[in-house]
């Protein structure tokens, strides 16, 4: 049994996948934080499979873009239990996630996460899933160079770009919201499509958040320390 | 706040909407019947809402084709709220909800579930989730005689139609599983794309399973009737 864990943006989720099919999966995006509805949520999911943690042999775990601490519980829940169980940690990023969904669409995808502080974590993905343009944080005006003929636009960030580009010569196709929600079970969906970024137990210490840019904290200590 | 219930099939899901937004979901697919899962699953969502059922302003239901007894409850449990509550229910079929994860496609979507006996029920829709061929059960060789090209083939009876056609001279898109899966979600979703069957809280006993075959019982005892 596999266990799929997000906790990469404000809502957070877990999924249960046994013998190749989705067994599981609970989505939480409240006032609560991860800290304290991610394990409640592992523990029940794996009581009502009528097994215990023993029967887990792989967690899939999204690694950011996304919130900061959010990102760290997340990590720090995949490693533990990992840890403990000693078994492996397969990786895949949110902006791979957001995509997943338009894949069956056979067109360009430009995935977009909110990024805050007027600025988007953004990648552009052929419908395989093979990169276009790299992950990155840009101001979303910068989009403005970037081919998006015949493309798909989805994630929580695509309401800012079509903000952005409503007045450009580009013909907007953005995703209804159903397709935005980042869900733990993309992650076994991308798993049959490419590759994880693997960790086995040995190698849990190298698994980190994927942040694409510096919290405002470090940005913050690095700026006062320049003075 | 509206609540989503799916127990049309062997799998069942609950999701909560507030403000236009998906705040919880749940999905199960163990070896747990729905009369034991579903109003646990829908008191521990209300709870994490932080919440009580007095939030609630709406229920949207899948009402089949599916499991019988399953859809018999999740029927019940949906007027059952909606008594007390004095809320309007909403419904649409199963074979709607398989389809629109494929409608970002803008292609044909032919929606098919596993109606067990060697038969599946099928309906064929454009993007819109318009209805070129209306909901049936038939065998699955007969889809041999519909004009499946450039049609995307989706749910849990894809498997079942991309056997049938494999040796014909059609060729076949099938949709990832990932896009096969069933859940509450989709029924927010789909009342952004087309109104809903209505139920005012007067008019819940019109709120019938959509059966589209008898059931095995009903069958044996017409026969058996006739003898």
């Amino acid at each position: 049994m596999k266990l799929a864990i997000d906790s990469s943006q404000s809502s957070g989720s877990i999924a249960l996948h046994d013998k190749g099919k989705l067994v599981y999966s609970a989505y939480f995006d409240l006032r609560v934080t991860h800290s304290e509805t991610l394990m409640p949520a592992i523990d029940n999911a794996i009581k009502l499979s009528g097994v215990g943690p023993e029967a887990l042999s792989e967690i899939l775990v999204c690694v950011g873009p996304g919130s900061f601490t959010g990102l760290r519980i997340g990590l720090a829940t995949a490693k533990g239990i990992a840890f403990a169980r000693k078994i492996p940690v397969s990786s895949y990023n949110s902006l791979q996630m957001a995509a997943y969904p338009c894949t069956i669409a056979g067109k360009k995808i430009l995935s977009v996460i909110d990024a805050k502080m007027k600025e988007i974590y953004v990648a552009l993905y052929r419908p395989d899933l093979s990169l276009i343009e790299n992950p990155q944080v840009i101001a979303p005006i910068d989009l403005l160079d970037w081919d998006l003929t015949d493309t798909i636009i989805t994630g929580s960030g695509a309401p800012i770009v079509s903000e952005v580009l409503k007045d450009s010569a580009i013909k907007q196709n953005v995703a209804p919201s159903y397709f935005h929600t980042l869900k733990a079970e993309l992650l076994f969906a991308i798993s049959d499509l490419i590759p994880p970024t693997h960790y086995d137990a040995e190698a849990l210490a190298d698994l980190e958040p994927y942040y694409l840019r510096a919290s405002t904290a470090q940005i913050k200590k690095k700026n006062s320390h320049n003075l």
